[in-house]
């Protein structure tokens, strides 16, 4: 135990400065420690000598070369997704924990998940229109389907999925989830990633079925159980990589599902999807990621039938920063009793 | 006794046809039963002779002079609020009863009010514009403050406001509500309308704190209260009328509060309204009722900043009709055995 983290050093990579309080608290729980934080948005240059002491690491996508951290013991994501990181020499070495920010998104997410849904369902942007031509028009746009009753699919129940799954119970949904995994005792089924207080579903409480399976077959079958909204909120894996596709949306013919995708761009075929929402096999969709990022300017995508897309920022919250400290606060806490870590990736699963 | 309601009739003034089973199902509980079912949309001038057997009405705003209908004693309303019937003859007679339709509307009026809540908080108009222009910008419009600890306080705590307490609470909100009589016990705190199963707080069991009174000390006391989202679930009585006006908004000023109004238009005072929003007092408002309706073009509250109005038209549903018809079953079932009926209006309240 080395509880003051006596000769540790945590190189902190944020595109903000610190919150006032943070560093002292920090200090004063490990003395030992030696912090930096360096704001990548003011200065684009690391300051010389950052890596060769470092141990920890809060960083997103600025990854250190293997040889420049011979000391670096954890690197805590500022993401739910670890896929940028494959092949990365860090990424690759085994004593090298990584962990996700798992569990600091959920309830933006969640909130980006029902705005996009909701405003689809009860057209908002056709009311938004009549209100800039001043026109009063009770009855001149149809009526919604309220969400009583309807289906929604979680591929991936991981702690969005849960959050999500959380919401739509109180709108009076059905929630049915996909895990690549078998989830068939209780145990199986709890999440142990960091959640909000009072939010998600951490012990897998909520769905009324779970389906489970790695062919196409299996997912297929989900697929085909009547989904009103199917929310993606899978990791990129090479396993997930283009898992939508055009068999899976002729499956979703049938209800004519909303789509919602806040996983990764790359688990839907574009070409697939495009032709899915201008046949209007899918009744339309809501995507925070995108297969390129950014979407070029007059990439088809921008332009496709009731589509709603945003830059990759469901994740963002005025309150994202201090859950992510939280979690790295916790896991500094954990390397210093030598406790195992929250949020750990499976470097083998690749989340 | 006459669960074969001999002798009576119900009049049913909608705007669409019958579902095909609902009169042959009605019909077989209740074979002494006349049954007339109007379609106002297709046909505006009403069957000769509706009205002199008239024993039951199902009606919006379709109000029959107390002469034409000698043997009235049940009217079933098609809205929340009884307002529009004040001062009507049959209103106005003690032995016609009026119930409301109270339960019919929460789920899909608590689905708009967290659409438009949501979608301003995370500005999906302004991402809506980046994408018409074909611009990926993570970064340049603000990140939005999530639910997570905000606090919605809910004027007036019938069916309405309960269903939008629950989803609040699966969003991670705090929910302090306001009621004009004390609601000192747990049997105090019950709502005996009508509820969808699975939603609501029909038992009142999710508010942290309950504010009462009948006095404007009172509500502006429960509005300091810190309040982020202020939803106006009242219905419209000579003493809610103008209830929201500049004294009130200059109290929410601290937070910025949003407000959301789903009661009645002249719950608010218009002026004072715009002013509030102009000045930037509130951060924002989302109203889908207003004073006049239907507001007239060029009037000034369309162009009010940050501002969105829907048409009176939260409460549709293509689920409306289901659950309206169950809720007159119901009280048709109650009128035949003489038990108490549900969702009845207290006349002396007005609701």
């Amino acid at each position: 135990m080395n509880t003051k983290l006596e000769g540790h050093k945590v190189v902190i990579l944020l595109w903000y400065d610190s919150p006032p309080a943070f560093i002292p608290h920090l200090q004063a729980k490990h003395p030992g420690l030696q912090i930096l934080w360096h704001n990548c948005n003011t200065t684009k240059v690391l300051p010389e000598g950052t890596w060769k002491d470092t141990t920890a690491l809060l960083t997103w996508d600025i990854i250190p070369e293997l040889e420049e951290v011979p000391k670096l013991q954890l690197v805590q994501l500022t993401s739910s997704g670890a896929n940028h990181c494959f092949g990365k020499g860090i990424y690759e070495k085994e004593d090298v924990v990584f962990c996700t920010s798992n569990g600091t998104h959920p309830p933006q997410i969640a909130e980006w998940v029902f705005a996009t849904f909701l405003s689809f369902q009860h057209r908002i942007p056709r009311y938004m229109e009549a209100m800039r031509e001043e026109k009063w028009t009770p009855t001149q746009i149809p009526a919604p389907e309220d969400s009583v009753g309807l289906r929604i699919g979680v591929l991936g129940y991981g702690a969005i999925g849960r959050q999500c799954a959380n919401v739509a119970k109180a709108f009076g949904m059905d929630i049915i989830v996909f895990t690549m995994r078998p989830r068939l005792t209780p145990e199986s089924r709890i999440d142990d990633s960091y959640v909000v207080p009072g939010t998600g579903d951490p012990n897998g409480l909520l769905p009324s079925k779970w389906y489970h399976g790695t062919t196409s077959e299996s997912l297929n079958h989900f697929l085909a159980q009547d989904i009103d909204l199917l929310l993606i909120s899978l990791p990129l894996t090479p396993s997930t990589t283009g898992l939508i596709a055009k068999e899976q949306f002729h499956i979703l013919k049938k209800k004519r599902t909303f789509v919602s995708n806040i996983g990764r761009g790359p688990i839907i075929k574009t070409d697939d999807f495009i032709e899915a929402l201008e046949e209007g096999w899918i009744r339309g969709a809501a995507v925070d990621v995108t297969d390129q990022e950014p979407l070029p300017k007059g990439h088809k995508l921008w332009k496709a039938k009731n589509l709603f897309i945003s830059p990759h920022v469901s994740w963002r919250s005025t309150k994202h920063a201090a859950r992510l400290l939280g979690v790295l606060e916790t896991n500094l806490e954990r390397l210093s009793k030598g406790e195992a870590y929250v949020n750990r990736v499976d470097k083998v699963r690749g989340f």
